[in-house]
């Protein structure tokens, strides 16, 4: 960030007079520009007992699966923002049951919200995002082969709570190690 | 927003090729300028069966009650943006128990988690945001005074739940309703 989307003067990076931290600020016109953590929203849309994943055809993690998730917009609810994913990246239509997972990823300054949710129909095929959109048993998850920590962790306790019988909402802290070894507190 | 941050040239708004949604673009650098929800962390903390409010110093809702909370930082979590916003406001430092509300306020574009916490002791004063930080006892909140409709709808459940003997994520959306009458779900 090195000019203001304002007025198209220089920023400089300082901290602000009662703040904290420092900020980009435009010494032309004394905006400051804020940045803050997006929210990725997804679901794990559930057919008779089997989850929908889908493998990633663009980067990070092309080729891995994933289960539909993607950046929140603006003007829309976070459940709004899980259906449409999940319609954009599988072309699968569902209704949300309840929030599941809510991991803070700090080093790059993203939060996932990752509900449960029940697929209308069995209809389901590769959006434009996907090479591929497929029904898992739990046995079938590709465990070794899923694209992010947070997909790996929320379908973990999903089977667990599901096999417990009781579903409870999940939060925690993913950091910066290698995604086999996520640091989430269970919480 | 007017001029690219990365280049300073001026945007244009518009459909990128692919896209769905009208984006800022930089016609010069070819930057795609998203906008995202911010998020509202803070939490309801609890000493001795009471619960800590501040009243606003600040717009919006001068002069009204609310729960410790603020917009999350980059490069922190949902529950350490939580305490922070409870000891720059309230000057009281807290333990999160759990995530206990979340609201999608799309008319702002505005998330709002909300942990259920416990003060680590009695300790608290107005930071310079509040002009009065108190404990109150369910009897005495000040319902008719509180600043925004996500703190009374947190706040109506932590009681309602509390009497109940088990507190469960809420989950809702809250619309541009005036806030004596707020749109939300209870999931
Ligand atoms: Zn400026
Ligand atoms: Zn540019």
């Amino acid at each position: 960030m090195k000019f203001c989307s304002r007025c198209g003067g220089p920023l400089s990076f300082r901290v602000p007079p009662g703040d904290h931290l420092p900020r980009h600020i435009c010494d032309a016109c004394g905006t400051i520009h804020y940045q803050n953590p997006r929210i990725v929203a997804g679901c794990i849309p559930e057919w008779e007992g089997r989850v929908l994943l889908c493998r990633r055809a663009i980067e990070p993690r092309r080729g891995h699966w994933t289960l539909p998730a993607g950046f929140m917009e603006n003007g829309e609810s976070t459940t709004e923002a899980a259906m449409r994913e999940t319609l954009e990246e599988a072309n699968a239509r569902v209704e949300i049951i309840d929030l599941y997972t809510l991991y803070s990823l700090p080093h790059i300054s993203q939060v996932y919200l990752i509900f449960r949710a029940r697929m209308l129909d069995e209809a389901f095929s590769a959006g434009h995002e996907s090479l591929d959109v497929a029904l898992f048993t739990e046995a079938e998850i590709p465990w070794g082969d899923l694209a992010f920590p947070t997909v790996h962790e929320s379908l973990r306790h999903f089977f667990a709570d599901r096999r417990a019988g009781r579903f409870q909402t999940r939060t925690g802290t993913i950091g910066a190690a290698p995604w086999q070894r996520p640091a989430a507190d269970d919480a």
